[in-house]
C-alpha cells in the first residue's frame, strides 16, 4: 500500500536502491498523446545521480524502457510501464548498515513495521524510487503542456541564503547553473555555500518554489481533495520535505484579512485578482492566477561524520557515511518537484471534466 | 468528488452551511467500540459558533443524530451515520452575494467549476462543514484511546504572538481560557490582539500546533501516504489553512545534517531519539516519538469593510461583510485539527493490520 | 467498508432496518441536473414494501428528504444527501432472534465477523438497504436520460414460469400487473404461483432481466473494470442474488463460435452487429448494441414454517417467520435492478470522458 | 484505468500482446512471506499457451523475473513487481487486422474509445494479459496458503459434456489430463469433442468450477463489497466469460425456501450448515462451508473460418484466422480462475483484520 498516486491519472511506481530495476505503471493516461522519448530522458537526466560536483557521484544512466501502452509513438490509453534498470550497486557499501539504524533515516521504522528490510542504500526509501515519478511526471507534462499548462520549480534556498520572490525572476533561466536558482548572483552563493558543506563532511537544507502557470479556473475539488491539499500531499510525500506552503503561507498569519484579501477585477474577458496572497486557489480550486507554493527540505540524513546510534538488538553503535550522497538535496530534486506538481494537475484537469452535466 | 477522506476508517461528508442539514457517514470504524455520545456533543460544542465573546455570534447548538451502525451503545461495523441540522440559517444576510464574488473567498471559482452554486454562507466551501469532520474525529478519538493514543491540538500564534514551543507547555491547560492556548500570559495577549481586530473589523491569521502522543511504532506507508503527507493533506483541507510543517519543519532549512540529525539510543527495551527533529516520523513511518506539526491559517477572509470586487457580469462592485463573522479562525479550528489528526491516526492503525503475515 | 459504489459517480449508503433512518450520500454527480423529486419519489414507491397483494405487508411510505447538494431545483456538484425515515418498526417480532441464527440469513456470518450485530430486522443486511440504491438510482437514470440511455428491467421468470425473450416484448407494459411481467398471460401465471406459494407459507425464486437501450460506444474499461463484470458485481450485490450473465450467457456455451460470432455491417453511418449474443459488450466495452443480462434470485430465506437451526451457544433452536415477508422477491426487486444498472452506466459515462486527450 | 484489481492486496497489470512485456506490480503483500519462485513459474506454466495438443501452438515460455520487493526469499512489503517477456511475437500474422474489425473481438470497442488501437494479437485486449493475474494470484496462494486457504478450479463442462457435481469429485486429480477435468471418463469425451471442433476450424465453450476450501468465516464485507460479488466480478473481468454463479445459482431459481435454505447445526465446537445452497456465502461473508461457483466461457471468437465483417471505413471486408489460437478456452483458463478467486479471498482477509476494535 502507499505506492500509488492520483485518482484517474494514476502512477504505482515499484523498486529498490539496489535490486535489479525501478518503475513506474501509469494507468489512465488518455489515448492518443504524442509521447517524446527525448523529453522523459531528459527529465531523468536533471534528476540522475552524478550530474555535477555538488551531487552524490554515484553513476547512474537513468536510462528507461517503455515497455506497454505505447504504440506508434501514441499512447493507446492502456498502462504504460516504465523501467529503469540500476546499474551501479555498490551493495558492499551498505553491508555494514544490516544490523544498525542510521539516525534520521528509514531503517528503524522499516524494520518494525514489517520485521524485515533491504537495507541496501535504503531499499524502498531511497530517494531513488522518485526517479519513477519523474518519468510518470514528464508524461504528465505533456498531457499539461496540449492545454498550455506548465510547471516550474527552481532552488530559492540553502541554508539561509534565499533569491527573491518568484515573480522578479525569468524561470527560464533555472537550468543555467548546476544549482537551479534562475538568480545568478544567488545561484553562485548556493554553490560555494553546497561545496563548503560538502567539505565539511556535513549536508544543508533548502527549499523548492513551485510555480504552475496558465491552469484553466475550476481544478481542485472541495472538502479534502482541496488542489492545495493534494499539492500539499503531493510534495510531503518526497524524502525529506519538511514542510509546504502556497500562497501567502506561514508569512500570511500576521497579515490582517484586510491586506490579504485579493480584490477582483475585470480584465477584458477575465475575471482576475490584483494581488495573489491566495497562490492561484480558492476554496481548493483553481482561480486562473499562478498557482505558488514553497516546499522546504532538511539537510540529508548521510553525512560523512560518526554518529551514536543502536543496532537491532539495542546495542550502541557508531555509523558514517560510507557511499556517495549528495552535500543538498534541492539542485536534484527540481525536477521531482515540477513531477509531482503535473501530476497533481493532469489528474485534477481529468477530474473536472465530470463537474458538469454537458 | 472529493467529500471523502480516508482508506479504511472512511469518512463522507455532506451539507451546506444553509441547507436542512450537514453530516458525515463513517464507514470502516471497527465493531465494539463503546460509543460515547456526550464526548462527541463536548468536541462539538468547543467547535460551535457563539461560544465567547472572541467567535462569530451565529447560534447552532450543533446538536447531532446517529442515524445508524450504532447499537446497544456500541459500533456494529457498519456505516455510522451523523446528522447535525442547521437552525439559526439567516439566508437573507446572503441575498446581496447571489451575484457577486466575494474577495479571497470560494464564491468565483464554485461558479466557474460547476456553472452554479448555493451562494447562502458559502454553501459547500463554508467552514461549517468540519463540525461533521469534529463529530467524526471524536469517534476515531474513542478508537485511538483504546490503544492509548491522544491527539492534541492549541492556538500556539495569532498574529505576531507566538507561544512557547510544546515541549515546555502543559497541553492539559489548553481549554482553560477561550482562544486555547495553554500558555496563560500568550493567551491574554492573544485574545487582546483579538478584541483589537474585531474593533477594527478585520481579522487575523495564527497557527495552531498539533502533538500526537503515544503512537506505536509503524504507521504509515511509504512512498505516496507517509504520515505526514496524509497529515499535511489532512490539514490543508481544512478551510483557510495556508502551509503545514512537521518536527524542524522550515527552520530546519538552515541547520547542518550533523545539528538535525536524531541519534538513537535505547531507553530499557525501547530505542528511542535523544532529539526530535523528526517530528516522530521518518521515512514517512512513525518512530514512537511526539509526532508534532504547525498549521498556518490566514486571516477570515470576510471583514466587515467595504471591498472592491467584481460581479458575474464582470461589473465592478463593493461588498461587505454582513453576517456573524469570526475575526480570528484558530480558537474554533483546535478540535477541527485535533480531529483531522485522529482521522488520519485511526486510518493508519488500521491500515498497519495488514503489515505482516501473522 | 463495503458500502460504497462507484468511482466518479459515487454512491455511500447507511442504515439498519430498524434504526431510526436509512439513507444515501452521492458524491459526483454533476451539477447543473435538473432534480425531478417526484420521480425519486415514484421509484421509492416501485419498490417499497405493502404495494401489492404478493409483496411484503409492512407498511412503509418510503418518503425521502434530500438533505444537500440541491439549490434552486438543480444539482450543484457537492454530495447529494437523502434520508428515508423508517417507521413501520415493529421490532419486537424480532426479539426471540436476538441470539439464534436464521437459516440462510446473515445473521450467523455477522455475529462471527463483528462480534455483536444488530438483530431487528436482519439490520444492516436487510434488503430495506436497497431504497438508498434506488433514490440514488433515479438521479442516475435522470443523468442518463439526458445521454438519451434508458435501463429497464422485468421479471422474465418465476419458479419454472418463464417469460418470451426480451426482443419480443414490450417493456413499456412492465409496470401494467403487480408481477412486472411485460407479458400479460405470464405474469397471470406466475401472479398465481406466487399466491399459492404464499398460501403454502413458502418462497420462490425468480429471474430478472435487464436491458440497457442507447448506450454510447465505448463505456466499460478494460481488463478489471469491464462493464459487465461492473454490472455483475452490482448485481449480484443485491440481496438473494445468485447469478448473473450477460448476452448469450450460459446459454453460449454450448455454442460453436460460427454460431456465436456477431458479424458486423454498416447501417449507414454506424457499425453494427448483425446479431447480438455479445450482449452490447465485447471486449468490456460497450458497442452500442443493448446491453442485456439475466439475474438470478434465489427463494427469499424467511418462510413461516418451523426450520431447524441453533443459537449462538450452538444449542439446536426451532424459528419460524413471524414479521411480514416476501414469499417472492422478484416483483419488487425490478426497480433495483434498473437502479443498480443505472449507477453503473453513469459511472462508466463520467469516466469515459477521460479516455482521450481531447 | 481499470486495470487495477483489489482494496488492500492490489494489483496492477500491464502490457500488450505484441508488446516488449507483460507483468503486475503488487501493492500491500504483506512482508515476511517465503516467496517460492519454483511455485510462481509452474503456475505460469500451467497457463502457457503451446501446452498441449488442444491449445493454441503459439510458443511462449512465459518465465518471469522479479524486479522489486523481495529480499532474501521473502517480501519486503514493498511492492513486487514481476516482469514476464513476450518472446514469440509474429505480429505479421495480425497486419492485415490493422483497420478491420474482427467479429466478437474487442477490435471495433477500442476504436472507438481511444481512437487508436495496437491491433496486433487484440494488444491489450488479448487473453495474454491475464499471465499477470496469474503470477500474481500465485502470491496470493502462498498467503491463503499459510492461513489453510485452498482455491481449487476445474473444467466442468465442454459444449454439452458436463462432469459430476464437484462434490462427488477428487480435485487432485485436476491435473492428470490435458482439458482439466478430474473425472477421467469425462475428460476423455471432451478432449475428443475439442479435437473434433478444431478439425472444424471451429471453437467452442465451456464452464469452469471453483472451489474455495477452508475459508475463515467472515470474510467479505457487507452491501457492495459482498464476497460473492467480489468473486462475480472478477470471473467476468477474465476474458470471454459471460455469466456467474454461485451456490445454487441459476438452479435455485426454482426451489422452494423451504428446499433452498442451509439448516444450522453444531458440529462439535463449529457451527454448520446441513446443506450448502448458499455456496458457502452468507449475506456476502463466508460461512466457512466449500465457497463453490460456476464460470461460463463463450467459445472462442478467431476461427479459422471466413468472417463478414468491416473496416474502419465501414466498408465491406472478409477475416479469417490466421494465427495460433485455442480451439477452446476452458483448459488454460483454470489457473486464472484460481488466480482471480486467490486475489479475491487475500484481499477479503486481510481486509477482515480491520473488523473488530481489536
Amino acid at each position: 500500500m502507499g505506492n500509488s498516486y492520483g485518482t484517474l491519472f494514476k502512477i504505482h511506481t515499484f523498486g529498490e536502491s539496489h535490486g535489479p530495476a525501478i518503475g513506474v505503471v501509469i494507468d489512465g493516461c488518455p489515448a492518443g498523446l504524442p509521447i517524446d522519448e527525448t523529453f522523459i530522458q531528459s527529465e531523468l537526466t536533471r534528476r540522475k545521480p552524478g550530474q555535477s560536483k555538488i551531487t552524490t557521484q554515484r553513476k547512474e544512466n537513468d536510462t528507461f524502457k517503455i515497455l506497454s501502452g505505447v504504440f506508434d509513438g501514441k499512447s493507446t490509453g492502456t498502462p504504460i510501464a516504465i523501467e529503469i534498470e540500476n546499474e551501479d550497486q555498490r551493495s558492499k557499501d551498505y553491508s555494514h548498515l544490516e544490523n544498525t539504524f542510521r539516525p534520521s533515516h528509514a531503517d528503524y521504522t522499516y524494520e518494525i513495521k514489517y520485521g524485515t528490510r533491504d537495507h541496501r542504500g535504503g531499499g524502498r526509501s531511497s530517494a531513488r524510487e522518485t526517479a519513477a515519478r519523474v518519468a510518470a511526471g514528464a508524461i504528465a507534462k505533456m498531457i499539461l503542456g496540449q492545454h498550455g499548462v506548465s510547471c516550474h520549480a527552481f532552488v530559492s534556498q540553502v541554508g539561509d541564503i534565499k533569491a527573491p520572490h518568484y515573480t522578479s525572476l525569468d524561470l527560464s533561466k533555472t537550468e543555467d547553473n548546476i544549482v537551479r536558482c534562475p538568480d545568478a548572483v544567488t545561484a553562485e552563493k548556493m554553490i560555494a555555500m553546497i561545496d563548503q558543506v560538502r567539505l565539511d563532511r556535513d549536508t544543508i537544507g533548502g527549499v523548492i518554489t513551485g510555480v504552475i502557470k496558465n491552469s484553466p479556473v475550476g481544478l481542485g475539488e472541495p472538502v479534502f481533495d482541496k488542489l492545495h491539499a493534494e499539492l500539499g500531499k503531493a510534495m510531503l510525500s518526497i524524502n525529506a520535505v519538511k514542510g509546504f506552503e502556497y500562497g501567502s503561507g506561514f508569512d500570511g498569519i500576521t497579515l490582517r484579512g484586510s491586506q490579504h484579501n485579493d480584490e477582483f477585477y475585470a480584465d477584458g474577458e477575465r475575471i482576475r485578482t490584483r494581488t495573489n496572497h491566495s497562490g492561484g486557489v480558492q476554496g481548493g480550486i483553481s482561480n486562473g492566477e499562478d498557482i505558488y507554493f514553497n516546499v522546504a527540505f532538511k539537510p540529508v540524513a548521510t553525512i560523512m561524520q560518526d554518529q551514536h546510534t543502536v543496532d537491532k538488538d539495542g546495542n550502541e553503535a557508531i555509523v558514517s557515511g560510507k557511499g556517495r550522497h549528495d552535500p543538498c538535496v534541492v539542485p536534484r530534486a527540481v525536477p521531482i518537484v515540477e513531477a509531482m506538481a503535473a501530476l497533481v494537475m493532469v489528474d485534477f484537469l481529468l477530474r473536472a471534466k465530470a463537474n458538469k452535466v454537458w
